[in-house]
């Protein structure tokens, strides 16, 4: 199936991709990594639940952890441009018969849950509780410096309708990979704010969240993680990387957080704010697309994904998963 | 003046600032300086002109160089989203008894040329030729590898009046400079594209083009340009930096083209895709807002600019500007 | 067997490891490796030979590529103080009856060949044709921007042997990995000119040279040399990195030249020129040692080497070659 | 006076510069600036004096920071190879009339204190108290991350003089400057250990201590330090930079410590081990020699400096000091 025209005029505007909750089990685990290691900042947080921004962020949160018994992805989380695009929005969804609740979110103005037709649970507001710029404050600098929320990235059992999905509701694909045999989009990046991507979608046994990505200022930032993760207790949260991505051009680094949830550490893309930007298509036999360079990814990195609240598999689902790539 | 109220609905959707025509009086010299030393790259040229894209961009041109009798400012270049705003746009400047010209431009689709109300020359367009990505041909990154070009920045003669202007056609204000007992605007930075700015005002005499912007991957690529240019002939052209601007937070310096024409080369600022996000303000007073580090401007980037075509000053209009700041 | 207690006062005064003379079987392709990919600059080239110097070195060469039927290095090169110490070095290699034969080379001054008591064939000699130093030309750096020869690393048969007779001429070791249950070193690295090595001795069939080594300035040029290389064709000659060495500390590439002798791209290790440095002890059960962030080495890393000229193994020899690490 | 040639074989051999003692007025905030800010470690601290080492030494300090009444510097510090370099040191300097008082330092094993003929409070030993090595200790690297003490740079009222005295005692001259009209030489760098200096001397009233550097990773270290301190209270205490010296190439950053003493933040310097490397002679009228790129420096670089302890200059003296450069 061809990539889908870009949607133009979509029945709502989304901004851009803005939060994710993530179910940790031990949150003062998760603090030393995400606060300590990584470098996000804590802009509230009580014995249950952290809530953080990155850096030139000022918006009030872009990852909430929450202690629970599992390790899970609560919700994906969108920011559209006002209160119109928020109820046309809840309108859209209502009208495909997918789940509208509107829900009390901290921090958050009007917000309403939904999922979308694969079942991945995604929430969308308008208005979050804007805090004071820190991205001056450069005595807060720490870790890998991160600075914004970048992207999300998903495993989809059918690409083609996910991209189909989105594409509708204005998120317009800048790459993909095609299995050149069967016709079927393998994998598919797609954006909303201007850069590479705001969600990506990969073939394998889902709904499942892949990961979630920060933008770092330089490389070197990502070599100072490495150093720290790799002499502080770390190491073995570290996956895949540092490397070059053939698809996007981003230099990114995979670790692991102690429930294992995946962070893509990542910078460099590029802008895609035209309309008439063509889609860059890789076929599914280019191992440079996956790692311009050349080095393999390991084999967790194909697998492993984190559950999205909701939205469980069964052991065999998760078993019979296919291998994403030779 | 305060800040203006931000547009979200402007008349018509500009996507990005485009590229600048500069007139220029020796292609040669502009060759050596655009292309073998900045590292832009040529999509065509001729005896008469030259056009240059940088490393990520598939529109056709970023920078046209065309032979003339006197360095200027020919014209700044907008995309829009699409024929009807094209239109809109036409209507929406025809409307403020402000010219309105179509004018053919080898590689670019319908354009109109017009001015703005303190007389830029300006013109849009929504489509230019599309050439193939070259971002990952990486035997051609040279010079500071300039990915993209970033912002126009101009010296307006009222700096509140050409704000106003530009917020009503949806520009919105990211940062600025008050000064604080005339309560006048002394300068402003404003964006469409989701950076700090596609273009900013200036106080001085005006119109003229202070600078024009390139974005680069990191602040070693401008290291590498200084030292490049200093031991290649070109060490006179280096008129200010590097250094970290208070505003925009971007790691900066300024070169002279062999007209004079003054290029910023940039990089590191921040993501301004939120509606909401509110404008930053700075005191006329605080020397940070310049250079965070403190190193003060040279005289000559507070009083030197490229005239625009068609909007000559006099000389006695030069000699009485004003310095930008103490 | 412990690392020898340094010999401060050897009896001749090696500066530094100088230069390596490979044989190559397609000199134009060697010529495309080492000058336009890695960025080494041309002193002299007859249809023959080509001569290499690094960026900032001011000696005539740190590489002769030779034009041969088979890829070889034909020796390793070392600069000595001053003549007396050159004639004290031939005394001593003849006193311990090892091959003396003093040579005319190119661009060199009084120099002998000979062979360490493990076979690898050695030169000596003091005094080099010294060039203009183009350090600060930056119009000539290009590829990776290799500052200058760092280090040699060899496949010895017997690290301990190899350790004793390198210690008794002045070498001393900085870091070292042992074997906790045979108590036999497995590793170990030496200097004279103040780094962590002028030269590496590491259990394999040998004697083989595993890699000469360049500095380079930073970290991002070893990323754009990857970017580089994976973008003209020399991706199958990427063969481990980018990581840090735990021993060393040293952000590292390593790549093959096309007749498959192995360069590493090096930087930032520090500084050992007190003699009381006491050398670091690595478990050879500790992965850290090799790379700091975890990844593993490829098999090809362990097992393949350059033949020494005149110290030609047999294939079985080589078959029955040890796994360096598990 | 020309450059007098090496002398090859001195009357004792020393190691490198080794440190510095500081007379500060308020250590609580010397230690903000170099702990908290710069990043050095804490090897020992009491009411009046703190200890401190860069990252990569295991030397116990690099700088004593001693409580007094007045910033002064009170000694520079060399270690030298062996204890019988030590006695021939005392004896050299004994030998010239010059003061040789043997006298106790904590952490270190026999130490004389002598001064040079210009007055230079100096202090030689060979034994250091040794540290374990942190250089792996990624979670300790802050502010500008320093990995060792590079230099030191003094004023002199005789450069000639200085130069010829240092030379006897093994120094090398790297790189100097000379005035053409009177063939006098301005200003010169003198190595031990490899790099293009371990001492300096610049033309101007003297003796005081112009500065003493540190040698830092990579440029973004620097600027990593530029933005800390422009945010955290010592915009003031920055000087002069970021640039790139003419002279040893490398990159740099002056800031001055709360008593106004000056550190330079250094790297990417070139290695000299060389016994015959030619000096590289600069011209007193070429402003590139100073900042490659061009930006002069400010006058309280050409005219402040420390006053070593019992050297004191009078005010009269201070205000004759000579403009170093136009």
């Amino acid at each position: 199936m061809p990539i889908p025209k870009p949607q133009l005029y979509p029945p709502f505007n989304i901004v851009r991709l803005s939060h994710v909750e993530l179910l940790v089990t031990d949150l003062g685990k998760s603090r030393a990594f995400y606060v300590d290691t990584l470098g996000l900042q804590v802009t509230d947080e009580t014995s249950d639940v952290i809530y953080l921004r990155a850096l030139e962020e000022r918006g009030h949160h872009c990852i909430v952890l929450r202690k629970a018994a599992a390790g899970e992805a609560r919700h994906l989380g969108f920011k559209v441009f006002d209160e119109e695009d928020l109820d046309r929005a809840a309108a859209f969804f209502g009208g495909r018969e997918l789940p509208v609740e509107w829900v009390e979110r901290p921090y958050q103005g009007k917000t309403f849950q939904t999922r979308d037709p694969q079942g991945i649970p995604l929430e969308f507001y308008c208005k979050m509780d804007r805090l004071p710029p820190i991205h001056q404050q450069y005595a807060l600098y720490k870790g890998v410096k991160p600075l914004r929320i970048d992207h999300f990235n998903v495993f989809s059992q059918n690409v083609d309708e996910a991209v189909a999905f989105y594409n509708e509701i204005g998120f317009r694909v800048t790459e993909y990979t095609e299995d050149e045999e069967s016709g079927r989009l393998w994998a598919a990046w797609a954006h909303r704010k201007g850069g590479v991507h705001d969600i990506a979608f990969t073939n394998g046994r889902g709904p499942r969240l892949h990961h979630t990505a920060f933008w770092v200022p330089t490389p070197l930032a990502i070599i100072d993680l490495l150093d720290l993760m790799s002499t502080t207790g770390w190491l073995q949260n570290i996956e895949r990387g540092p490397g070059r991505h053939g698809i996007s051009n981003a230099f990114f680094l995979y670790v692991r957080d102690p429930d294992g949830h995946r962070i893509e550490i990542y910078c460099s893309d590029y802008q895609t704010v035209d309309p008439d930007l063509e889609p860059i298509k890789w076929d599914l036999k280019d191992p440079q697309r996956q790692t311009l360079w050349g080095a393999p990814a390991p084999r967790s990195w194909f697998h492993e994904g984190s559950l999205f609240s909701g939205a469980e598999l069964t052991d065999s689902d998760l078993a019979a998963q296919p291998i994403i790539a030779p």
